[in-house]
């Protein structure tokens, strides 16, 4: 084989620029609270081979116009990335696009205060708008979302081979941190209603399934949202079996019930599907 | 000066058991989630000097008992702390003491369903209980309480020296992390009650104190729990100033009237402070 | 559009079985220390849609299968996950294919020692073997590797925009934290002197390359993998760039002629790029 | 009980100034990595009760000063927080002491290069002043300096009670996180050749003891110290005991003699103790 060694896939730009945003146009102020990342791609190949940096849109202008860009307000993260993304493309030929994604923080209100907040979640918010020319794709997600259910979990069935000693089981905890991110059919979409709504989902579903296998859980989890929001093609899901095991209290002469469980650390089962549409 | 090595002050034992007990009494579950930690304090000199194990009640062994504990119920952390403490002082002549901990962790039930839940912190409680022989101190607190004003806030009149640069301000963002502890007055008292209480005392006290300095708001806010309850005698606090910066952003050709700021990591202010009673 | 909803691309196993193998075969032990992950692919479906886990080679019986593996010996991570993903494969009709991945974290001997170690790391190896059907693709890499340069980094030439503030520099600090991975062509090789040339390899280009940008010291660091080892067929390089702002002394009647700076956290700049080969 | 709120022990600064300081006197630069913390103590009490910062040094001022004092160099950590503790309660009449506080990482060559270095570590470098009026404090130590004995250490001999179900073993992995503070009897001492010494003698003495416990083997890390080292007045350890635990083979057919071992997170021993000099 004679190959020359040349660049591949490539993107840069700056990460985590951390953003408050504080709307005081009335005295009950609303706050924004993300940590943003801008990545260009395009052509940058003489800056890498060359170290010519005349293409190269600084990651420092990047940040600059993340903040900039805050001036006129935030709105939901997909539509604020949405205008960075379309900015960058527009505003250089050589940038034909890009990575962009988001975290969002939740605050509540202490005491219905106007002014005063108390960081409170159920999950991080994340979003991720990646532009490749005029194809634009805007996803969003969560993660952080640590859910358990005490009861209506099981697990057997499961082939037993030279290695296996768990015992299956029709009552377990079953707990997970769940990651998730779906994909959206558009770009002008209500991304924060939407966010709320698949987010409470997500959770419901979760709660309302009577699990057999994370994997069933999930999937159901997946299905849920497809089924009831056209504007979702497909959802990623990954989440870790946070196992609880059940404390052998027989030495000390006591019962376990299903009332006492260590929670594990590491090892930690790691279950990873995405579901999507099939067309027919 | 003539002088011998000796064995100072020394504690042992096992940290972090996480431990999630399930009360199924009913349909309802209830779940309580901690992290404990037992550690003994008394006559272990022998082990340090020359190996003998004959006092070391095994790291292991107290780990057993704060899961066979359980078995019985939780309840309060901190009742549940003294159990444990109790429990080793009495039952072996030579430990005179210890030291016991325990970090709670919050769940919403989901959708109110019976056995489905997520978790949801504004703050992890937490609860340290101390005993040398007949004296017991018990402790609760939070931390990792995220709390920000976003007006309310002023700093200037501070000294001038060859190194001050700062410039003081009338308004200003005020973001801390909060990290509390206050001594109980007592042992029998209603903890759960207190700790939810306190929590909800300290963060509507930082919401309605106009703030000329952090510490004069930890101070405010020590000073309201000691005022409101006679069974707490003492109370620290330890608040990062979690500095937030407003972004220049003139060289972009717009103002920035308290709208748009940078959320910085390190470093940070730390204010410390204890509130106590004094008798007069 | 008429479409089912169906379970698109989808893995699971057991992740971070923490295993430590201990090679006492003389007085002079060995240790390796590995985090493993073993994922499966292939057909899960009626798991997912039915809760049938006939197919579900437990992830208690993954895990357990490192750890029984490993009393034959461990040897290079990339062997063991190769023997690992060819095990599973071979094992279960249904196992088309997975994912194995590992760190492995360094000990030094302290003072030569026999049996005493002390963890002492410049990076953190880790490899990944990917499995479906027939092929298999072997990466090794590196993380968490930490490099400075004091001098010997520019940067300037750069676009102006109207968001552009940054004035270009002919000497910075160049800081940043290494995560690379490689494709080796094989898997067959001497995948431990591999690692040890490759890892050293990286930091003497790093430290040998006069750097006009971040993206041309990490294409030069790729460049010469690739050069150098015909094994390699890509290698991907992912860098923040860890800030380090020189501090304005000025204030305070002092000058600082690239002496003092202030290492930042966030933002920072990130660069990836993947350096391959391509037939000509 | 007559009794009037009032402050109690406060303190208050900028917290992890992140310093590096670059010596380009030649060619051969030298680097120094730290974190520092600036802590002021003293008549603060009209900020806390008033909001009145007559006093209030601005954390931004004692950060200031951090990098201006590095502008004359560094030296050892603990000469440079006592040059930093001199200068706050000697400029300012009202700051009676303080707590100063640093960590170092270290750093080596790349290949021997005159100006590009990658973080290797052992181990982090602490240091803690402490100033009341004339009193002044200087401690050193170390963290995250983790240690292993593949054998050499049993444990053996504890009591049995209701909740005991471990069994002693003559042959066990010892492995822990040191983490170690030490007082020095001066504060003119050569601070750097103390560390490295007194560094190498704590992991050469955990190598060189046959433990019969992790107690033992703190008291002999911390007594060799006291023996050597005059200057030393007094020695804290405090340790994790990292369980290492011999997987059971047999299910799969398999023996272990003490090869194979699942590395536990939590929970964990954690063992503490003072070493000190007692006048006789």
């Amino acid at each position: 084989m004679v190959a020359k060694i040349v660049l591949g896939p490539n993107q840069y730009g700056k990460a985590e620029c951390r953003l408050l945003r504080v709307t005081r146009d009335t005295e009950r102020h609303v706050i924004e609270d993300l940590n943003v990342t801008s990545q260009l791609r395009g052509d940058f190949e003489a800056c890498h081979t060359e170290g010519d940096n005349s293409h190269v849109v600084a990651t420092d202008t990047q940040k600059n116009t993340v903040y900039a860009f805050a001036r006129d307000g935030v709105g939901s993260p997909e539509d604020f990335l949405l205008r960075l993304g379309r900015h960058f493309v527009g505003e250089f030929a050589w940038v034909t696009g890009g990575r962009w994604a988001a975290e969002q923080y939740s605050w509540d209100r202490i005491a219905d205060g106007d002014h005063s907040f108390v960081r409170t979640a159920r999950a991080t918010r994340t979003t991720v708008v990646e532009m490749d020319g005029d194809e634009v794709v805007v996803r969003a997600g969560l993660r952080d979302c640590t859910v358990l259910k005490s009861t209506g979990s099981e697990f057997h069935g499961f082939p037993q081979d030279r290695y296996t000693t768990l015992e299956g089981t029709t009552d377990r905890i079953l707990a997970t941190s769940v990651t998730a991110s779906w994909r959206y059919a558009g770009t002008d979409l209500d991304f924060d209603g939407l966010y709320d709504d698949i987010r409470d989902l997500l959770l419901s579903t979760f709660s309302d399934v009577h699990s057999l296998a994370l994997q069933q859980t999930i999937f159901a989890m997946g299905r849920a949202v497809l089924e009831r929001y056209d504007d979702v093609v497909e959802i990623s899901l990954s989440c870790p079996n946070k196992h609880h095991f059940l404390v052998d209290l027989e030495p000390f002469g006591l019962d376990n019930p299903g009332e006492v469980f260590f929670a594990a650390d590491r090892p930690y089962g790691l279950i990873e599907a995405t579901v999507l549409r099939e067309e027919v």
